[in-house]
């Protein structure tokens, strides 16, 4: 089968087998998580301290915007492109769920990405706290004159992208020789999304690149919740139609 | 027949059959073209209002040159590789047309596929404009001392590279293997064009790009006809030949 | 024959033969030739152009360099991979040369592609000429305190980088399958190195780049026939041993 | 087998054998990575100095990081695609180490990659010094209140991402498909470190990187020898369990 490299197990919603968590392709696949999401966030948050220090906590800049969706679209693609054929490369909490709904994972084998994935998220940013020599691992935030409600709905749209994307290029059954590309276009999607979402919310879209930074720096604002809510995953779900 | 995710049912110009759109192919791709074209104008037009929002409306500058590049054509590569297998990836009214004139599309689904990509533009800005708290969706305009006819010429040449790109990655038959990068090279030159033309027409090149955020902002200067009908495809055909 | 998109129809130094202008394929791959050069050139110098314009004619500035990489970059990709089934994709006449030299085109097809490319550059300056209202085509020029020498060798170096990814990616019998993605390595090449050689020489690499801003221009100065020289063709040679 | 155009040819860790200086095979695949190096360093090494020359020295900057990324990014992606048929695509001591302790190349054998590694940054450097009349190849530095032991666990963590997506993109017999984009996810994920790390360690990930500017500027602080050793590749080995 041509471009056959993502792992599609099931195609309809499944509870799985607490068995799973003692299969050994089980564990790869959560180290796999785990790994790629450590290196994707690594490089990711590790971009948007780089710029607070250079620039002094300086607010957010053109440059600044171009740098993160370098540092976050290069990332996200080498993180799915490593993980692609182990675990299936969702390396997102929000990728995941919507592949548990549209019936490509089962739930105990979802838990387990899931947890992996927050895991590696804040290691990730437990590293670049020291490794920074103590640098704030700064949490999401909003941008001024934007409300909760217009944070929400911005994510679900950059989520539904994000999650659409995946369908489209990774997990389609019909979706040939674009799956060869898939890795570039799910991280690319990310780059696009930040140059728009990053001045207003943060650009997150993904719930785990939200967890490690604020476990980490300890800021618990609303923004969190707003965040890590606005998954547009139940919206991607025409697709698997 | 290797790389070939790109739907190209027709080799000479034909009406098609209004029954088309009853059929569940043809809704389906003109809801694909919509999902992609919301997702590239959503980050593209997206980038140019935290331009403005994080630069408190400077005029346009190297870095924000750069900035719409990037989200440009990393967006419209992946609406292009999302939409490829079900509808053959326009996501922009001009290649629609383009492909027409070629004999690749019916009228029919053609008209489809416009609406859709029109729809999908305007539905973007309305979620722009709601998800920044009202913040404008700024329309296309020409840079000083740039006449209509200049700019005229400036996106009939632009255009003619996206149609000629498009013509000979996705749709020659003879086009093998490069197939599989067509949607990355579609968006790059997208990317290329905009810095050179960002600064002069702000290098639409996508009557549905220019629509979205004229209609939402209510902006009817003379430069959205020009740019709207500065269409380089009917030059794209010696590649049909 | 996997990837094999790229037309490698000699593997020794070959005269050809005056019937071959005549030749609809040779015709064809001339065209091809002048179109890719077109879009690439008025892409890259029009960048250049757009930020002499945004910066009213400022010096040379990082963000100048990376908007320059990205712009030559992607155009050159996208160059290179609209007519790499159809002449080869070569865009440079410093390409055709080596690719002569090792055999790999004859001498009077390689002729033709020359005067194709520098035909597409010098039409290109003059769209850009006309479309931006009269601004100049800037011509290359060197750094403060770089000597001809120094030009000399930087574009050396940097040509040989760009002849030598041809061979590896595109004319290299035993490619197998990286050549799907030399398109990419062409282009990107040539980004990278601007990054370094845009502040000291220009990083024209490219003789058809050089010569169209030069005579719409009409600026002779020395540095043209430095660039232009420079190339670093005959030493990519180790490669078809 | 498809994708197959990296070299790997063993399996556990060998010696080799002292005759392989003397095949044509190894001479070959060592030159290959001589010249892949020489034009990796010399983008690479020189955006830093033309930022140096066009900024006046200037501390570094979000723009001058993307600046760095993009030509590593982009100049990696390519030396690994030029000799991945040759050498396998090393380029990196690091990576060359990673392979031998996973068995994928003899001790001889890397040996004469390293020194050919290093000798390609060295001549680089020099034809940089040259080539841009005599501005200092400036070496790898760390940040202000970065600790060597900061730096230390920055590199550790980098390197090992680096590695990381070379065994799972390039060496993994399972990898499939991702082979044919594993250049561009190699180069990428050091082009998004350095939007990280640039600020912090001068993020080398590559001995190599960090000896040909030490060497010919002849700057032998602390920071090369933590640079040099800080080599994440002995944690990489879970991927050839």
């Amino acid at each position: 089968m041509p471009s056959e490299y993502f792992n599609v197990p099931l195609r309809h919603v499944a509870i799985g087998n607490q068995d799973e968590f003692r299969q050994p392709g089980a564990v790869k696949a959560a180290l796999a998580e785990f790994f790629s999401t450590l290196i994707f966030v690594f490089a990711g948050e590790g971009s948007g301290m780089a710029y607070n220090k250079l620039t002094g906590d300086a607010p957010n800049s053109p440059s600044g915007l171009v740098a993160a969706a370098i540092a976050h679209g290069l990332g996200l693609f080498v993180a799915v492109a490593i993980s692609a054929n182990i675990s299936g490369g969702h390396v997102n909490p929000a990728v995941t769920f919507g592949l548990f709904l549209g019936g490509n994972i089962s739930l105990f084998r979802g838990i387990l990405y899931i947890i992996a994935q927050l895991l590696g998220s804040v290691v990730a940013c437990l590293l670049l706290w020291f490794s920074t020599g103590g640098l704030e691992t700064s949490a999401f935030a909003l941008g001024a004159h934007v409300s909760v409600w217009n944070a929400f709905v911005f994510e679900i749209v950059m989520t539904f992208g994000l999650v659409y994307t995946v369908y489209a290029t990774a997990v389609d059954p019909k979706k040939g020789e674009i799956g060869i590309i898939a890795p570039i276009a799910i991280g690319f999607i990310v780059g696009a999304n930040i140059l728009a979402g990053g001045a207003f919310t943060g650009a997150s879209m993904n719930p785990a690149v939200s967890f490690g930074p604020a476990l980490v720096s300890f800021t618990w604002t609303h923004h969190w919740g707003v965040l890590g809510w606005a998954s547009g995953w139940w919206w991607s779900c025409w697709y698997c139609l």
